[in-house]
């Protein structure tokens, strides 16, 4: 959720005290802007955002995919309104203009332009891990290709076998440095909504020497259970599985439920910075007018920073007047309700109580 | 410089933590939005904001005669290059839009339209007083008409006048309510450039029973120290003098040194959320690419939350890439920066080396 090395209207330690341990940045931005060689010549990725916790950088595929609209005659295009279907919360946010430009792919990697200025990139795996490399999370990911799930199982076969290559090289450039020593290695599952090419992948990847594991893709709602199910059946429990990009309550259930340990996601920083937040009730949107004169926290049952010492009445008012601080209230808020609630997934795991606190809890969250 | 019952971009333990002391909030911006009766009924000043040191709210005088352009046919119209020449730091921002539109004024108070949606309203001393108790800061302010110093002279004389007589009114009203028992009300000297009209009004506002004292209007800059001289060689040393609206180090020097006590400017956040940030060696732009490979915190000399923690080459890129912590990270700075140098200014008057002080630091602190 630390899209540009910075979690969007908070400090980092807003970020901690909302409960947060990992702050994952986009490759594919810092690669773009700043660059990865200053953010390296300028102390590292801890060090310039003063995050002492853990930091994760993502493989620049997704955006690279999703920013660069794919346009190949081997693979057909994926067009803007398909491109929208991809979980808008995988380190996407409202500051990307979605300009269609060709991402084209060959198989050693992506030639892609820029979604700022339009300049023409290339990312191997290699470069990928070298980029992550200078940006030097604790936690980085193999190189993937991200497919859309409107595209032909052909084609998903096609995408899958390049991740799998893609993840081997990646596997043998990070062994090959001295980064090895200091930064962990995730591979990433692919293989859409198909199910013996999710298992096949959970197989590969999880047979190659990686210190954990990330599920990805691009769900449609539906279909996402179902795949972190086929994957987390196959991958060691030994090591962890991170759900990439996924953030919404209901979504968190049934991947914790389905063996997942780690997920990132900038839902709960994005849709705060647009007025939406989470109660125990469900989302709410502070710029509706029934909330101008209500002097009750955002959640009556929220112990955050936010809900402690504002009324609703006044964080309306924030949004309203454009006052950038509406957005860092709203947004201290929902990671905390977020974190507040996987942290207690966690304990009603240790305690057998996870089903009931499941059903509890969406019985009273009403999902749009 | 908390136009809108929010120091912008911070959040109060930000702006404690920043040194300040009292936060001021604009009587115009909160009328007209979210409306003073609705900051009462959420809890007032105080409680909305969740601020729990001394509170200000202004006459609502300066945005009324500045931002709703005056024009009337008794006065001559204020044109709007002459309109930029009032003080940027008093309480306006650029979120303001400076739309011309029409401030009439007639014994009793001001009729002007809102800058937002060009609504009509009017303002009386007692409407501001009343507006100021809803509001329930610790001080607040009697109603004044704020002047453009390229009026002429008699316009000026009539202005005064009326000023004085509203002052008188504003007191009146404020000790017939009972929150003359909880709110201080201080009075505002006017009289633009003209030494006889200062001396005249530090006499007659002097001479009212106020609290303490504000001095106002709308300064060219080599006229502030003359007219603050004159107003303060008047006032009692027994009451606090605020001069309104002020903050630049240079001029801070000028007023401390003729008297003054008490600030306020939205300047150092203004400034920041441009990337303009005080140095000791004067003001620098951080957008300048020389700042981008910068490890250097933004003032080698300064202890703030932001220098200790963070490069210039870091905010720079949260900068260009318009991230709010940018703002954030700025503001912090630029306010503590001030606050550090007006606390040194206290001590050294205590120490007898005040003029020592401001010497070494003007010789330093390079303006353009």
């Amino acid at each position: 959720m630390g899209t540009k090395a910075t979690v969007k209207a908070l400090t980092p330690e807003q970020v901690k005290d909302a409960g947060a341990q990992v702050v994952l940045a986009n490759t594919y931005h810092l690669y773009l802007e700043p660059g990865d060689e200053r953010i390296k010549n300028l102390g590292g990725l801890h060090k310039v955002m003063n995050w002492s916790g853990p930091t994760m950088t993502d493989s620049g595929g997704f955006q690279v995919f999703s920013l660069g609209a794919g346009l190949n005659k081997k693979i057909g295009k994926i067009a803007k309104h398909e491109e929208l279907l991809l979980p808008e919360s995988h380190g996407r946010d409202e500051d990307e203009e979605l300009k269609p430009s060709r991402a084209v792919i060959d198989p050693d990697g992506v030639t892609f332009r820029s979604y700022s200025d339009g300049s023409a990139h290339y990312f191997t795996p290699e470069k990928s891990i070298e980029i992550q490399h200078n940006l030097g999370a604790d936690i980085i990911f193999a190189f993937d290709e991200c497919t859309s799930p409107h595209e032909p199982l052909h084609y998903q076969k096609e995408a899958l076998e390049r991740t799998h290559r893609w993840a081997k090289r990646s596997l043998e450039y990070h062994a090959s440095k001295p980064n090895a020593e200091t930064q962990a290695l995730f591979g990433i599952v692919q293989g859409g909504r198909d199910e013996n090419l999710r298992k096949e992948s959970a197989e590969v990847i999880g047979g190659m020497d990686f210190d954990g594991f990330g599920i990805g893709g691009s769900f449609e709602k539906e279909d996402m259970g179902k795949a972190v199910e086929w994957c987390n059946g196959i991958l060691s429990k030994e090591k962890p599985r991170h759900l990439l990009g996924i953030g919404e309550p209901e979504d968190l259930f049934m991947a914790v439920e389905n063996g997942c340990d780690l997920f990132d996601c900038v839902a709960p920083t994005r849709i705060g910075r647009n007025g939406n937040v989470y109660t125990h009730e469900g989302k709410i949107c502070l710029m509706n007018a029934e909330f101008r004169d209500d002097t009750r926290p955002i959640d009556t049952e929220c112990g955050c920073y936010t809900c402690k010492n504002y009324g609703r009445g006044y964080v309306a008012h924030l949004f309203r007047a454009k006052e950038m601080l509406a957005g860092t209230l709203a947004s201290i808020h929902n990671l905390h309700f977020i974190i507040h609630m996987v942290d207690t997934m966690r304990s009603t795991i240790n305690s057998g109580d996870f089903m009931a606190y499941k059903k509890d809890f969406l019985a009273k969250y009403k999902t749009k």
